[in-house]
């Protein structure tokens, strides 16, 4: 069962382990040679802690006895051996891009760029650095070279985004720079051929500062409103460090990049501001460059539309604005009444409030609620333990992944964050790429700000977005996590455990049966390996070859102004908050090659059918109703736009009519539904004209270009009238038979919003997911070759026990590791200059990360 | 955190150690407080094996010192306090029935019964026995008592059904046998009221040994055959222990009990013989109680029709036989080719094949194939241990199980096996009935068998054959297991390990947020509680409110003869080995009580509309589209059968119109729909015309009545045309606003078979699962109350550390006790005398497992 381990080679020891505990480390292993029974188990009974046992191997705790509890090993994941030694789709480090950034900065460009951090809406800066992958024929020489032909990698390429504010006619360009790293052969090019319009809108563009940005146009607006906003509202905003009003910016910000606007709602400046809409909207326009030429275009309040700051003062000194209710939100007795008839007899002292959150808004926080704690939650519940070690192995240097069969190598990316690439089963190619591409979330409601509310999250950046994930919390303790590093206008992030990887047991056997006869007895072990980002970007990887692609969704909602003219827009979750009613769609890129990448799209059916048949006559009749399957192979791209049939009664799959299993019959992989398998509601909306047209269907299946990359931009969010990427544009006719084929997969979830989604959504209910599965790819089922499992037979002879194989897999019986304590160190900043960065405040942070979603007004 | 612990009451003790290992124990813990530091050590490193340690506070291994490592406390669950200390539900015990079959057998019964275990198709006996709930009405006076007016506990009763084959006109009857105990006061009546015919057609009734019944029959054909089929099928059916075919009788068996008559096919007697039709297939009538009037109707073989024996043997020796071609199913040489691709480069030896299954047939068993294990495959996964005991509690005297704020009461039963009663959330009743109902299987084929095989898994009794649960791959190895009883017409079945308990951590937060506001981010940790049985019922409670409901399926496909004119009706997973097409829905009755029993169903739908708003005036134009929610109550029963709506734009909800949320909304529940939403195919079939029309929605919302228990009977299979339980009668035009509800609720799987459900189907696919989960019941989250969480705050001053809070739950640090070895006793037998019976053969065991599905003929 052992010694199939190799010691961890020294860099990635170090990486979790000050060296200083090493050298103690390894003091304590050569004293157990040394030294008697006795003293060895005091000493390893009081083991340091919580350092990591370092030995793979497990290490007894006493000798000479088979009864001994040795440490269980390590959790360190072994290495892994990629089939490359390149990952051809590593993000850049930060280095590179200050290396990419001052090639670019030179003076031989000729871009005339300003240092992002410093730049103004009229300066010329890089906006973006990040890997651009290598065209799919490059990559695939490189990754299926055979010994006796190498075939180097593929020349590595960045694309750079450059807000050209300094043009005449100001612009965003991308451009495509290498090979890398800069060299005399390093050039640069537009890179025009995977967008479908020549250059972005300089109105469309991504946001830098945006407080900074709107914060003068805001205050402008916002001091002469101050008495008003006081009385209304209990609030002002007016540019000073104890505000209590915060202002967003609703998107799109714009329908084909003729100007820039946004609607502004105002919240209240406290704990879970999202929850606490007061009901005040700005619309301002905030086109072109000249801040001064920015203004105010409308207020609206309670219905009440006025076009200028004076119209609604009048209004408000004269008596005629219909003012809403005060609101009772804060009221610190509103106690919800059903949270007061726990069960539980126990009333132990409740631990003071970690947070300086008042009691009265404790409500949309997530500081526990008053109440007692329920029966026996003050134990910490079940974790799980690897007793031989986990049974993945990880390269950290490609970041390169394998488990029982499976492999792949890991990107990162600014836009939507993890990638997964060369996904392989059982040696063989499965998917090229499989990364989400897009998220919405559009809204509904009779106000400006929801009904407007049109979000495709690419813009704010998924990756720049994820969050580091918490041991223990957001995966169990013994996972492992890897690092990624995004870049932006004013330096990089880098966040170390941005990504974890884990093997679950599910608790429920893959495959199962009770039988009598020879064999017929068993059960299989239902592992999963899961990687995991968050946003809760799960891949599940199954011992049968499925993966299950699940995003569980948690947070706050952008809650609504609750009134009655609100209903049928979502529901009141407090006196005056609501949740209100939209859509979340999100979009994956499966690419899929199906043993090779030449593949057909087969569409099944099932329906009713009436037949005879002649051997019905007696009283049953002769005439008899069932279901058949029909099976078509779509051949024409048009007609590969999908939604799955009603009641399920069929699917979809991408198989290879040239490749077939033993039996005859192509092999395939399906893309099966799982939890939520919807599609947006809305079509036609202008705010989503032809920017995200994936969202109309289940799923799409296109001929893969490397031109086509993806189904989106970050741009599409403000330009649905002129998308960057026109998903539509994908479907020209072409004939997909055997060709390489891209299915672009949505899950998502209607989001009819209840109180229970306050403070924060939950992950069970708010799930959506899809498997991508074999189907006739293999003979039979290949779980079945797991050895954790188990195969009975019969008793001999009658009343003996049943026999059992377990093909030597025992459950392990050892000591295991503490669980380190938590500790969550944030993000590391560095800035342009590859130097680290001084590190930010929380407000700071916080605006990083909240962006046009919490304006805090600023002088 | 530790100290709310209570020693279990010895007789709970008692059931899982052996008391002579209990003294043992107690002296080991003795000596702890003689002995010196070095001495415990070396004591507690060599635990005894594998004894549970019984304390419930870690013990210390070595004292005074705070870097100690103690043993985990005991898995056993801490004892439960129920709300009351009857179960109303609990299952009789063999006691019971013996003593009751010795009332009903009394003389002064006059019912002139036969032993079951001897009885003949023209005796009277008893065919089942087993408990019958009180009415709600009583049930609810008792549970809901105040202490100043206590109620006893209604009386207990049982259900009798009585095969009486020796009346003029033999027919089935249910009576209604109690009060119980049987004592003067115990009277018998027919139960009528729960059915839609007054009494159960004799050529409806359930099986008794079919073997048996059926085997005279099938010799009287098989044996002039028996040239034939050796010649054909290498196989021969003389009702001798070598034989070499099996038979199966397939159902339905009658359409509205006027005869009884089924197709027979035949299979190879070999291991995993479902997946080995031979494609030839026999109609017989066995109509009435004479076996001699039973005759063979029909053969069918390669689309060939024979109304008699001579017939097809005229024609097998004249050459006009159009024979199928020779099945090379079993050639040795016939590995599957895409096994032999796994890149996992150790090559262990291989260990002996466990059982004594020819290499050329363990395709069609669980033998691991020959194939190089996976990297490695040979380590054990991952396990969840829990380091202060199981959170769960359980009382084993009432079958009561209670988590975090969840308490519910166990029944079990012949037809369908395991009920949740009384399911309470927060000390408040959440659910009166939880229980699956039926189960259909209905095939599609181009043979006689698969055409007409509709399947009602009741009839089998999915109680009587629930599966014992294997430790450690059924369930995690810190299952808690109960055990079931179930009762025949020849005796009782105790089986140890009926149902397993256990807390799972989904290892995945319920709810989480980054934030850097007070009291924004955080996480609550996703445990869940799992109450399981096999055929794999999972009711799956998580800490928001919410149950999932799942169902997952592995084990055998009922295999169709592939050959080319079953194209269509599923797919080739052997040379002439088909999975054929098919639907499984399964019904649930939830019976919902939102805050009391009163309760009226509403429906949501989200639609678009176009509007126009006068505060969007600018470019993007005034007129927008949007979705609205529409909210209806349906007040009529007759409306309340229910589909999903397209695109899942909308669902039901359980509300109490008299009861709302702190912000005015009705508290209520949804059915959500989970993985695999479907219902039923197939609708009009004769087969299933009238018994499964249940299966026609998703969900159905009825009236609750004692009158109709179920959805379904035992012998709806056989009755189609009469169905003892009519569903759409259920549905009568009642208003159904603010009255009793309960929901019946399908789940299922339109089964399309493909290469990877041989041997046996995958349980991560073949899944299908739907959510009862709060819809505005609680005015907020509730699941944040959750101590096994985390609040971070932000740091204080930049560079700083997040501080968090964690409320004193440490993961906790302790030796597991190691796991048991695995075991399988099999189930403990008692005849109708309430003795142990003698223990069965492998091939007894079969016949009672495996009925209908596997006929072999005994002389």
């Amino acid at each position: 069962m052992a010694g199939k381990y190799t010691l961890l080679a020294r860099d990635e020891l170090v990486q979790t382990i000050a060296p200083r505990r090493l050298v103690l480390r390894r003091l304590a292993i050569s004293l157990l040679l040394l030294l008697g029974t006795a003293a060895i188990s005091i000493l390893l009974i009081h083991p340091p802690r919580p350092a990591p046992v370092l030995e793979q191997l497990p290490t007894p705790l006493s000798s000479g006895d088979s009864g001994a509890i040795a440490h269980c090993p390590s959790n360190l994941p072994p290495p892994a051996t990629p089939p490359v030694p390149v990952n051809l789709w590593m993000p850049l480090t930060v280095s590179e891009t200050v290396s990419i950034s001052s090639w670019l900065s030179s003076e031989d460009r000729g871009l005339n760029l300003t240092h992002g951090d410093a730049a103004g809406l009229s300066d010329n800066f890089i906006y973006l650095i990040e890997a651009f992958p290598p065209p799919k024929a490059a990559a695939l020489a490189y990754l299926d070279q055979s010994a006796d032909a190498p075939v180097s990698a593929p020349g590595r390429y960045a694309r750079v985004t450059l807000h050209l504010g300094a043009e005449d006619e100001p612009v965003v360009r991308d451009y495509l720079v290498g090979p890398l790293p800069v060299n005399e052969d390093t050039s640069i090019r537009p890179l025009t051929e995977i967008y479908h319009i020549p250059e972005i809108p300089y109105n469309a563009r991504g946001y830098t500062v945006p407080f900074a940005e709107l914060s003068p146009l805001l205050l402008r607006v916002m001091a002469p409103l101050a008495e008003a906003t006081q009385e209304l509202f209990d609030g002002v905003a007016l540019g000073r460090p104890n505000d209590t009003l915060v202002a967003a910016a609703i998107g799109p910000y714009s329908f084909d990049g003729a100007w820039r606007r946004a609607w502004i709602p105002l919240r209240r400046n406290v704990p879970g501001q999202w929850l606490h809409p007061v009901g005040f909207f700005l619309y301002v326009d905030f086109s072109g460059t000249d801040p001064a030429q920015w203004r105010l275009l409308k207020i609206v309040y309670n219905h009440q539309i006025f076009d200028t700051i004076e119209s609604f003062l009048e209004a408000f000194h004269n008596g005629t604005l219909r003012r809403l209710p005060k609101r009772p939100d804060q009221d610190p007795h509103n106690t919800p009444s059903s949270l007061s008839s726990s069960p539980s007899s126990a009333a132990p002292p409740r631990r003071p409030s970690p947070t300086s959150v008042p009691p009265s808004l404790e409500w949309s926080t997530r500081v526990r609620p008053q109440t007692p704690p329920r029966d026996l939650s003050e134990l910490p519940g079940p974790r799980q333990i690897s007793t031989s070690g986990v049974r993945f192995r990880l390269d950290r240097r490609t970041q390169y992944v394998s488990w029982m069969g499976w492999g792949l190598y890991m990107g990162f990316g600014r836009d939507m964050g993890m990638s997964l690439w060369d996904v392989r089963f059982m040696g063989t190619r499965l998917i090229y790429e499989l990364a989400p591409q897009e998220a919405i979330a559009q809204y509904a409601g009779n106000d400006p700000m929801q009904t407007s509310t049109a979000w495709l999250d690419r813009f704010f950046g998924m990756g720049a977005a994820v969050r580091d994930l918490l041991p223990g919390y957001d995966c169990p303790a013994d996972a492992a996590y890897l690092p990624a590093t995004t870049h932006g206008h004013a330096g990089s992030l880098v966040r170390a455990r941005a990504v974890c990887v884990f093997e679950h047991d599910t608790a429920r056997p893959i495959s199962r049966h009770t039988g009598y006869g020879p064999g017929e007895f068993g059960a299989v072990k239902g592992y999963v390996l899961v990687v995991r980002s968050i946003s809760t970007f799960d891949y599940i990887f199954h011992l049968d070859g499925t993966i299950e692609v699940r995003l569980s969704a948690s947070g706050y909602l952008q809650a609504g102004y609750w009134e009655p003219a609100q209903e049928g827009y979502g529901a009141a979750i407090r006196e005056t908050t609501m949740g209100s009613l939209h859509d979340h769609v999100i979009n994956y890129k499966v690419d899929l090659d199906v043993v090779g990448p030449r593949n057909t799209l087969l569409a099944t059916r099932t329906a009713q059918e009436e037949r005879t048949a002649p051997w019905f006559d007696d009283d049953w009749g002769s005439t008899f109703v069932q279901q058949k399957i029909t099976r078509e192979y779509i051949t024409n791209e048009d007609d590969a736009r999908l939604v799955y049939p009603p009641n399920f009664q069929g699917g979809y799959a991408l198989v290879n009519t040239e490749e077939t299993n033993a039996w005859g019959i192509p092999r395939g992989y399906a893309i099966h539904p799982g939890y939520s398998p919807v599609h947006n509601t809305v079509v036609g909306s202008k705010r989503l004209l032809r920017n995200a047209n994936w969202a109309k269907y289940n799923l799409a299946v296109s001929l893969r270009k490397d031109a086509e990359p993806s189904s989106s931009s970050m741009w599409n969010l403000n330009l649905p009238g002129a998308p960057p990427v026109d998903f539509d544009q994908f479907f020209d006719g072409e004939n997909i038979t055997q060709v390489d084929l891209v299915a672009w997969v949505n899950v998502g979830m209607h989001h009819l919003t209840q109180a229970e989604d306050s403070p924060n959504t939950r992950t069970n209910l708010a799930a959506s997911s899809f498997f991508i599965t074999p189907l006739n790819y293999f003979d039979s089922d290949i779980s079945l070759d797991a050895l954790n499992a188990v195969l009975l037979s019969p008793p001999g002879k009658p009343g003996d026990r049943w026999g059992f194989e377990d093909y030597g897999v025992s459950p392990g019986h050892c000591v295991p590791a503490p669980v380190p304590p938590f500790e969550y160190p944030g993000v590391q900043a560095f800035g342009l200059d590859g130097k680290p960065a001084v590190p930010a405040s929380a407000e700071e942070m916080r605006k990083e990360a909240e962006l046009y979603h919490r304006i805090k007004i600023e002088l």
